[in-house]
């Protein structure tokens, strides 16, 4: 399609999407002629990821730009392209920011052997931990392990989902899947808390 | 202690503790004096709460107040204030929203009966579906289905520890609970990922 086809399907402004051919976040089309350039599939797919980041995700332009540029050239190792890409994620964690992170330490004992310590995550669990702390919320061992135990679960499900082959396609998802899922969960939580609730009122209202 | 002492121990600025005591976001504290007023703990506690729902969850002023009124002067039907008050958590919502919300629905009947359809989250959780749908990764009815039954465990265990008694208490703990531990939910859940990815890179690479 043309250009115009393509802010036809997306819905982003002409200028947008000339913005981000300019800045490379999205791939130059297939030049058919000096004046005219055709766009696929690919390109509708990266301005919907574009989009997702930006007004989803809140993320700024400069991390927008990390995670495409790791998508679109992943490095040998997968998973570490992976960890790169989510740590471009909210919350932002100040790049010279070093461990050691105590109250995440011990959480993540519970979620498994195979974290990396020093990873942004810890640094963003290490923070929302002494937030809790800070209002005397601070996580019992006991609400660590069986958080652990069912976020794991869901972890276990979410990896299997991920597209083999393409290893873009697999970061992209990735990305996607973390930024994307995060309100999914948290709103199914408040729905949750509500059903528990109102199930407990519910019941006494019954005896 | 006075007013100076509530500084010296929470942090917050005179100018702040002022501001909040004109505001009524902060209960006035027991007069001594023509020109002393004495502060306690739950001073303390409140401006803890403030500062966690400004600083950790983002919270413009308004809502502050919103949630503040609510534990000061709770409804004589619990789950009706808890309603009101987590639903001033971001992400924020039109006021005159109105569903249906399709995709919601579909989840929410995972979860469990006692939802009220037209709840807040319902539709915080629809717009974090449909933005799931726009990029490709609308729920299935599978991830629906093992979500909702891991995150209803997890609320069970958190409503269990909600504190029973001070209806106001109560209410502070359930705001707290769902603003600060979602940050905590979503790094865990990161890190969840890193270890299911990295095991079965290692598991691979022993084979």
């Amino acid at each position: 399609m043309r250009i115009s086809g393509l802010v036809e399907r997306t819905g982003v402004p002409l200028a947008t999407v000339k913005y981000y051919l300019r800045e490379g976040l999205l791939p130059p089309g297939r030049a058919v002629g000096a004046k005219l350039s055709l766009y696929g599939e690919e390109h509708v797919r990266r301005l919907a990821l574009i989009r997702a980041l930006r007004d989803t995700a809140n993320l700024p332009l400069a991390r927008v730009r990390t995670i495409v540029a790791l998508i679109d050239e992943p490095a040998d190792d997968l998973l570490e392209s992976l960890g790169r890409a989510v740590a471009a994620l909210p919350p932002a964690v100040a790049d010279d920011r070093q461990g050691p992170y105590p109250r995440a330490e011990g959480v993540a004992r519970e979620i498994g052997p195979a974290i990396d310590p020093g990873s942004t995550a810890m640094a963003q669990l290490e923070d929302a931990l002494a937030a809790a702390e800070s209002v005397g919320l601070g996580i019992s061992a006991e609400r660590a392990r069986l958080y652990a135990q069912h976020l794991r679960a869901m972890a276990e499900f979410d990896i299997a989902q991920v597209p083999t082959g393409d290893r873009g396609r697999a970061i992209e998802y990735s990305v996607l899947g973390t930024a994307i899922y995060e309100p999914v969960i948290a709103a199914m939580r408040r729905l949750a808390h509500q059903d528990v609730a109102r199930s407990a009122r519910d019941d006494a209202g019954d005896r």
